[in-house]
């Protein structure tokens, strides 16, 4: 390579990240050239920030730069009395953008997989079923992906909140919007056919 | 969108490089928050440096972290009787990759395009004709893409080129390797006819 050697440097930062490969990371870093100071700094004290201020929120473990994230942080104007159980931070964010939810979240950091070395104790289940024991939640919806994973935690979460009196429940898997029917997978279908519903 | 603000920060950077969108942005930043310190301050520190660090090579234009770039710097250990005229930077890497050709470059930094308002004296053509008069070459490479822009560009050169002791070609143009034919566009195939050899 025949770059200036401050230019291959952030070539190789770029290439770090995922899914960033040889001819993106130096488009990337080419970009960068042309772009004001302004916003450089700001790109450089963001990647600085984000490693040095977020944190876990300390009541459901969602992405936070203080104590509590921001829907901890106005519980008030939230249903209390549902809580949304995900695996990652991200799903949060999906659940809000759509935006017909309006409780509470519980983030697991990951879903039991014996397989990989994951365990219960591994993934945020203790603080959870605390949370609820000592909470006024009416309903728990595990909302995590359809996987053996999922299923997985799915029925370790729900044995664990038996005899609580709180309704268990999950969102429904099945044929997705926009989708070709003939492109399904089985195991979908196996799903979308096995949870039918009555047409009234 | 419920994340800390200095993350949203991170994503919204992401998001005005190249072809990221909003998902990618998500994603890339919510990366950086498993990476260790270390890389992120060099990633940092990068990105400003690369700005304040690069600047463009007094002779051929290339990007260069002094007064000369890598190239120049060298010149000694290349072929100085070959001058290879490129579009941008990165062209230079590529042919460097490459590995066969040993001689010395210049960048244009575009190619004329009166429709976009890019006239001769936008590009380094001023420069390049200073070099060949000043300089010992005995042929110069025209390496630019085929097309309108790049064809009028290469005749441009050409024609201020005429009269001097110097050879002129320019890189051929026709049907790369690994394409089904039935894949060509109808300009390729044109050209490739037009500069058709004799089978020895």
């Amino acid at each position: 390579m025949k770059y200036p050697t401050v230019l291959n440097n952030l070539i190789e930062c770029f290439k770090k990240l995922p899914s960033i490969g040889e001819k993106s990371a130096e488009r990337l870093a080419l970009s960068t050239l042309t772009m004001d100071e302004e916003f450089l700094e700001m790109f450089s004290t963001s990647l600085i920030d984000v490693k040095k201020k977020i944190k876990k929120c300390q009541i459901c473990n969602h992405l936070a730069d203080g104590d509590l994230c921001e829907i901890c942080k106005h519980a008030e104007t939230r249903d209390q009395n549902t809580l949304c159980i995900v695996e990652e931070p991200k799903n949060i964010i999906l659940f809000e953008r759509v935006g017909t939810y309006h409780g509470m979240y519980h983030v697991l950091g990951g879903l039991i997989s014996p397989i990989d070395g994951i365990n219960p104790k591994d993934i945020n289940i203790n603080s959870l079923i605390e949370r609820i024991k000592n909470g006024n939640f009416k309903e728990v919806i595990i909302a995590v992906k359809p996987s053996i994973e999922g299923e997985t935690t799915t029925l370790y979460i729900s044995k664990l909140l038996e005899g609580l009196p709180v309704k268990v429940t999950k969102i429904a898997h099945g044929v997705p919007l926009g989708v070709e029917m003939e492109y399904l997978d089985a195991l979908t279908l196996e799903m979308a056919l096995e949870d039918r519903k009555d047409v009234s």
